[in-house]
């Protein structure tokens, strides 16, 4: 835990705030800046570009292009896909006297940039001034429509503060957007139309084939005439600004990527232009705002210091709280079962855009008790690429569906066979997510007609990827990587085969229930799937006797020959060697006792009730001091056990950066994107940690655990239809049923009915 | 051991004979006509070219390019390097009444194709029918060099059979060669010098900057003139046919690379090709047979068939292991310690040119016997490449000197992380090597001058590379992949473990007695290597303490966890999923007990007598039915084993397709290139095998088991200055010292003294 703030942004309750301009930073300001609609994300870039250092992002949820490999052996992918950079509708141009306003050259003053996560806005400004001595006073708006999702908009106003005198002013659109890890353009075929006061494009994506539709209205009284190069059009104009009169210009753009192509999309995109134009700017700014404000009604964390000594520190806690809950909620909150959440969601291009196991196994939690619709369309972009899966399982030499380790597309994505091939917590997560979501929501229509037939195939799956000891006849997956990244092609590691082992028992009871419950369902889908009548009973056995290396202390050894392994003293390596990815040898990491994420305390989070406190507590303290923690998800997992285990400590130093890991650049690696899927960690860290939450019992259960240095931590969680206020203090916890039907809980261990309001005295 | 003869040529004793020509089995033909004298090789190809599927290989030993990998991870390679086609100096063009010849459309008959292994050389004859009907005899003779290495000959005749007139006929030279797997030509900056009678070219590589001299000399009477295009010259000229009179044209080649560049470089090779001039085409042919007939008379091996019913299976024994021992003499003599053997050696693309560990575990044996000057030849090689391995295990974040798995220069040239940074036994390979070479040949001088510097840095690299165990305390090697490439990423695996061991405390006796028997050299080494006093004892601890994974019956288990492997039936598996690479997954092949070649036994056979028989057959005969061969190296260590074992059954079946693997194409593979290295094998198998030699003892031991269909097994090695006849038959077996002086011999395990003659009888 080597890793320290690198504190820049000013802290504030609900606003980021940047305050003067620091060049070197402008990559991770951008990244941090960063706002999306689910359908649409735009990195903070400078609308007027210019010469700052700057990862230009403007990007469209689904959007890819494709690259071939080389041939190498079957089951490698022979080709990858990734997203690329949509067409840029922030493109502005301002010019005075010949002068173009660019910061990395211009003399400017009173920079602040600032995001505002109850309005959902981005709002920049400075006073420029020019090398004759002019100064203008700009402000930069922009907002993406949280309801009409292809909207967008920008505000540039202006104040000449001492002259009267002609600005040109060029606001554009640009399909000629480079990938920057590509070094090229994916788009072609640019069809284009342009008046002077708006423009039409669309565009193709080279081997994928996508076509998207981009245009915008700019509110320009005057002449003004659109300029036409390859695939950029601009509309230019000179804009009279009277000393001391602020004027503004507005830009109401919209993107559309809706499946359709050709005249069928032109047509589309041309009217969803004219219905954005139908509304003013401060109208959609008002929806956008009453939009966050009824998010946040039922979605905040609120925590307070314990004392004025803890006060700052709490400020930035909460900031931070409240900033992964906004990036999670603006990358993905159900707008589209075709949608997935990326690794750094649409904040960049690392990760290429692709989403992970990381959606089931870190975010879900977030939007299982914020929003459940969100979770069960998160499931639907599983049931909708099972198809890919299937495919990929044929590839493999398997039956079934092997879910992807990276995608955006449901194919498989990552070239790094050793990923690729080896992994299969991406199968286990989206059935360990049917798994949580049915249970939590009992939305078992769902279950029959979508999950039931997921499961089917992953158990299809691990039935065929697994197979039997020679030794001891028990069954085991051999050949695998677990979520521990550090140890490759392994044999019965126990993340692997315990989630193999639960995600066939629960396909059989799955299916067994259907059986009964939903005769007709079940009966097609055996038809579809033509399962056999012993394939059932087959999971079932294979779940029976599923290897689980545990001694009788009730240490699990992560995979075979783990505890034999050399052993790496994690102390000892030099803060200079991280990340170790760069600074080690490729394989060298592979071959000690030394754990990047903890697979076994990660199974004790999933399943925590099948699990005793003894178990637990064994396998955290063997585990907590051999994990180095090069995933980002790993501290919140430790956190969460610690607070369970009553080691505060722990709970609150692996606590550390979870709120402010991007805010604070912990990873200094920020300015690559947002760690949009690990920030949702930060979420369950504090619910499931020190509120004591956990979700895989038949009632929810609770045992708060107040750090000392807060005074009051409260937020409320959507369950069956309810939705309960849960505020934390020194002397106990009140529970509110803040809406529905009165329902038993359990705070530490004991049975309570939550019927309007409910007080449990801190243990 | 599915894998069946494709038989195609004609059995002879001394030649390879092709009767008639099938365009299908053309790449095949062009791989076994291939020449080669260590420092150039040919592909068998057609002079003329034409529209007949080839691969036209013209290559010269240690030309090569350079291909820029992307960047990905530390240890991985960053740029690979591989053998790239040199000048066509066989460029002929022949042409009557305006139709070219061309034996993909022509008519043709009478067609044969001869290697003689006696001359060196290749004859290719033919009558070629216009489509006017004339007919012309043509044959093609070819040969490189033995003794002045870069000059080549080509001479091409011509009998009008029925008819006088003119034909057209060309000669060229071409830099314009095109690499078939990259696409493209590698030759750049190309300087040209063309009179009528003779061409001189210089070309350098792309990336590599290496500069090629090539030229010729043309015997032409009459008018020609030289057409230069691009890379390409040609010498154009009309010949008279008379009908019935024979006439040809000789060309005189020559391939220069000396490690000069620029005028250097030309000057020498414009006196080369003068020199070559001197010297009439018949008289080099007639040297060349001297040559060979010198070679064998030490080199050969014969075999008699015991009867009339084994007389055909017998010849094409006898000609298989010919062909064995002439490819291998043709690759690599010891002409250059700036040379090694490259897996296909100069017969095709496939893997690159690139030399393996195969050169000190199969190659060395058969030039330890026959050339032991070649021995030390290719040892030098790992001498002048010893900084390169010091660099690579830096990369890899070890100490000291870590060899290639892939080779030309010295660099780690395989892109394969999984083989490049896992599979230690080029290392160990090497320090066996020095050892063998050391202990046939008690030159001690190489070992102070260069052997023991090797082996110091080998030991400094696997001491680095070693680690404990957490539990056993035991030193072992973690993340390893042995020979058998069917298993990676294991820990102990008991060929890397027990290779390490002997290597380690090989280096550390041999540094020892280096101290006393050589002080100065001893102390120079230890100035220049900085060896610290304490690291000797290091190595020898480990060595001490290394973890064999064997238990108390002699079984060792190939790697840890091993035996718990899932079983594959291997005789399960359908004949049409060979080779497995091409079939099944890639990382299917990981995950069960089926092994691709036998680290145990490998062991077994290295280090023979250190293992009592009882242990070598417990081990073979498990690991014999899990073993797939997938190497071909595979089937001969089987085979040796067994016969040791006297289960000449085993021996005899194993031993199946060593002498003809390529001749009678049973990989189906052959197309591809020779499998030079492997080939080598086929000379082990008779000589340790059916013989029972064994090296590894401090007397030379042996113990002839004749295999029922031979009557009779004769060969000779060179040992310690003496020349040994070994006659093999069903009686006895008689050993002629035919030079040197008396020596110590082990016959079935009797100690006898050979003087000048000895005959043992049979058991």
């Amino acid at each position: 835990m080597a890793k320290i703030a690198d504190i820049y942004f000013k802290v504030d309750p609900w606003r980021i705030i940047e305050k003067g301009f620091d060049p070197a930073y402008s990559r991770v300001s951008e990244s941090v800046f960063s706002l999306a609609n689910e359908t649409m994300g735009v990195r903070g870039s400078f609308d007027e570009g210019g010469s700052v250092d700057s990862l230009r992002g403007v990007y469209v949820n689904g959007v890819y292009d494709i690259e071939n490999l080389n041939k190498s052996y079957r089951g490698i992918v022979d080709h990858t896909h990734f997203m690329i950079p949509a067409a840029d509708w922030l493109r502005t141009k301002i010019t005075l006297d010949g002068e173009e306003l660019d910061l990395g050259k211009a003399a400017f003053r009173d920079f602040e940039r600032t995001l505002d996560m109850r309005a959902g806005t981005l709002t920049r400004f400075f006073v420029w001034r020019t090398s004759t001595g002019k100064e203008v006073r700009l402000t930069f708006l922009r907002f993406l429509d949280m309801i009409h999702r292809e909207r967008a908009y920008q505000r540039v106003s202006m104040e000449a503060l001492n002259f009267t005198g002609e600005i040109e002013f060029s606001s554009g659109l640009s399909f000629d957007t480079r990938h920057e890890g590509y070094r090229k353009c994916f788009w072609t075929d640019t069809r284009t139309q342009a008046a002077s006061d708006r423009v039409s494009m669309q565009s193709r994506t080279t081997l994928s084939g996508q076509e998207l539709f981009a245009a915008f209205a700019l509110s320009v009284s005057g002449e003004a005439c659109s300029m036409c190069g390859g695939k950029t059009v601009d509309i230019k104009t000179s804009i009279l600004l009277r000393q001391g009169e602020a004027c503004h210009v507005d830009k109401k753009a919209v993107l559309l990527f809706n499946g359709k192509s050709g005249d069928a999309l032109w047509t589309d995109g041309a009217n969803a232009l004219d219905a954005s134009e139908n509304v003013s700017l401060e109208d959609a700014l008002q929806a956008q705002r009453e939009y966050w404000d009824a998010w946040w009604a039922t979605s905040d964390i609120q925590i307070e210091a314990s004392g004025d000594e803890n006060r700052e520190a709490v400020a930035a806690e909460q900031q931070g709280i409240r900033f992964c809950s906004f990036q999670l909620a603006q990358t993905y909150n159900g707008g589209s079962m075709r949608h997935n959440i990326g690794a750094k969601g649409m904040t960049g291009e690392a990760y290429n855009g692709h989403a992970f196991w990381d959606t089931e196994s870190c975010c879900l939690p977030f939007y299982l008790f914020t929003n459940p619709q969100a979770a069960r369309d998160l499931l639907l972009f599983r049931y909708n690429t099972l198809p890919m899966a299937l495919e990929r399982a044929g590839m493999l030499d398997c039956k079934g569906a092997c879910y992807p380790i990276a995608t955006l597309n449901g194919e498989e994505g990552c070239a790094l066979w050793q990923h690729a091939s080896l992994q299969l917590q991406p199968s286990t997560a989206v059935a360990y997510g049917i798994w949580h979501y049915v249970h939590l929501t009992q939305d078992d229509a769902f279950l029959w007609e979508y999950g039931a037939e997921i499961l089917l195939q992953i158990a299809r799956f691990l039935y065929s990827r697994a197979a039997k000891s020679s030794k001891s006849g028990k069954y085991g997956f051999y050949g695998v990587m677990g979520p521990d990244e550090f140890h490759m092609m392994v044999n019965n590691n126990a993340y692997t085969n315990y989630m193999g082992k639960r995600s066939l028992a629960y396909a059989a009871d799955t299916l067994e229930r259907m059986r009964t419950q939903c005769p007709q369902a079940y009966a097609a889908l055996i038809e579809k799937t033509a399962l056999a009548p012993e394939e059932i009973a087959a999971w079932r056995d294979m779940a029976d006797n599923m290897y689980i290396p545990c001694g009788a202390d009730g240490l699990i050894e992560q995979h075979d020959g783990y505890f034999d392994l050399p052993h790496t003293e994690i102390s000892d390596i030099p803060v200079s060697e991280f990340p170790l990815y760069e600074h080690w040898s490729y394989d060298r990491i592979y071959r000690t006792d030394m754990i990047k994420q903890p697979d076994v305390l990660m199974i004790l989070y999933l399943y925590n009730s099948s699990f005793s406190s003894e178990e637990k507590r064994t396998n955290y303290n063997f585990y907590q001091p051999r994990t180095i923690h090069e995933s980002s998800l790993s501290p919140a997992i430790h956190s969460i056990l610690a607070a369970e285990l009553g080691n505060m400590d722990d709970a609150v130093r692996f606590f550390g950066y979870a709120t402010r890991l991007d805010l604070d650049n912990y990873n200094r690696n920020t300015r690559e994107g947002l760690h949009i899927t690990s920030i949702a960690m930060a979420w369950a860290n504090i619910v499931y940690g020190f509120a004591g939450l956990r979700s895989d019992t038949q009632t929810l259960l609770f045992a708060p655990r107040l750090p000392e240095r807060w005074k009051k931590l409260s937020f409320s969680v959507l369950y069956r239809g309810r939705v309960i206020r849960v505020c934390m203090e020194r002397a106990g916890t009140r529970f509110t049923l803040a809406q529905g039907e009165a329902l038993p809980v359990d705070v530490y261990g004991r049975r309570y009915t939550l019927t309007d309001e409910l007080f449990v005295s801190a243990i």
